[in-house]
């Protein structure tokens, strides 16, 4: 989109009616498409909830689609107004509109098309953090968007992305944050540069392993700490372990091979913060 | 399925290529139909390593699907011959059938038909249990497995299903168990009942809710304890709440308006086992 075409689209309000319309289309490919999100650096959040979390944390909004129920409703009408004083086109659809671009048959009464946010490594600072989590080749979306929930909810500092992960601004991930998206830092990284990072890290650096020999509950985590955890199927690679201080375990009993690594990440993220925070 | 035509259909092989194969179509709708499953009492597993635990646990699998990768694989080939043995049917097929049945366009290369088992509520002994895990109207699948999961990775005794839950026996919640469905017994009960067990439950009786005055960390969780987890959205019923002994919550900063069902739970599960074994 040039300039001129961006300026001329902000702040407007447009119905549409028509499924073939090129905006449709473009937030259809949002939902649906990784390339299409990383070459425009929008993604696609739905519902009330996601777009006044975007709109208060001052996300920037591009578009913010309004179903015929969002149009009766106050919060939805104010949030309408706030991202379209600050540049939003709004749109006003019917619910086969919605829908459709939601690929949806019970689709919310908003969505909204935001600018991704993410940060650079360099503006990783240890001395300012609580936690860092660090996710190795995280695969499934669900799960990162839960751990990024969960970190929001433990009020540890961010979530770093080593090597080739799931796309933290896919649909379902977003959809699993629960709005902690638009509060959690995201830095995005490779398996070089982090183990950099992890071998000159002040404080702690722990990382769930299978061959892990320090039980979960065993460091005294000072601060700032670095979690750090493996793939869904592979766990932490040998070399990603070896720039660790510390490999730790989650004991286990019964037939399970393994636990799901939202709840890992979670039980982790409990054991350090009972350790250094009131919580 | 009448009872000869059930016995000439045992431990069979018969080789697919048709889509149309009323066989296909019967898979198809336990993947898709919760009513067929009900219906049926059967419900499909996909994956070799699901395979192998539902066999070795002793589980009655209906059909066992092999793709053409599972004829030169030596552990299907090993499952298909048990399971053969044990009156299955095996179902020889090609990728576009296996395909087909599973709506994936990358199937697994063994796809199985088990008969669900489901616990009565009056076998459930609280003098023999550990832990039970109870959720209040569970939504989602991806949750429930994940709790199947973890309940088996510390040990737990089992989950009591009450009121309106999701299928434990739909593909999501199957996949995501990762194979501890197999291991983990299920009992599905009504709130009337529930209540009735947890009023004289003789142990520790703890539910998570947002009322909850007591940090999770308090409890000395004398077993056998009841842990009692409420809606994804909704939380815990007051009625259920008023049941349970003891109210407890999750302690969470930010801006997250809770965890993810599975991930409270899994924090949950590992606080009451630190307190009772040595894990």
């Amino acid at each position: 989109m040039s300039q001129s075409e961006k300026s001329r689209r902000m702040g407007a309000v447009k119905q549409i009616t028509s499924h073939s319309n090129p905006i449709v289309k473009e937030i259809k490919g949002l939902v649906s498409q990784r390339k299409q999100r990383t070459q425009s650096g929008l993604f696609v959040a739905e519902g009330l909830k996601l777009a006044t979390d975007a709109i208060e944390a001052g996300w920037e909004v591009r578009y913010l689609a309004l179903g015929p129920e969002a149009r009766e409703n106050r919060i939805a009408q104010k949030a309408a107004a706030t991202a379209k004083a600050k540049g939003a086109m709004i749109l006003e659809v019917n619910t086969a509109v919605m829908s459709a671009m939601t690929r949806k048959d019970n689709p919310q009464m908003v969505v909204g098309v935001y600018e991704q946010r993410l940060q650079d490594i360099e503006s990783i600072d240890p001395a300012a953090a609580t936690v860092w989590v660090a996710l190795d080749r995280v695969r499934d979306p669900g799960n990162l968007g839960t751990i990024i929930r969960t970190v929001d909810a433990v009020g540890a500092t961010g979530v770093i992305l080593v090597g080739d992960c799931t796309d933290p601004f896919a649909v379902e991930a977003v959809r699993a944050t629960m709005g902690s998206l638009f509060h959690v830092p995201l830095v995005k990284t490779t398996e070089e540069t982090f183990k950099k990072i992890a071998q000159s890290w002040p404080g702690t650096v722990a990382a769930t392993h299978l061959k892990g020999s320090v039980d979960y509950r065993t460091p005294d985590y000072s601060e700032p700490v670095l979690l750090v955890m493996g793939n869904e199927q592979k766990g932490l690679g040998d070399d990603m372990a070896n720039a660790c201080k510390t490999l730790i375990r989650i004991p286990q009993v019964g037939e399970a091979d393994s636990l799901n690594l939202a709840v890992a990440t979670g039980i982790s993220l409990y054991e350090i913060r009972r350790k250094n925070l009131d919580l």
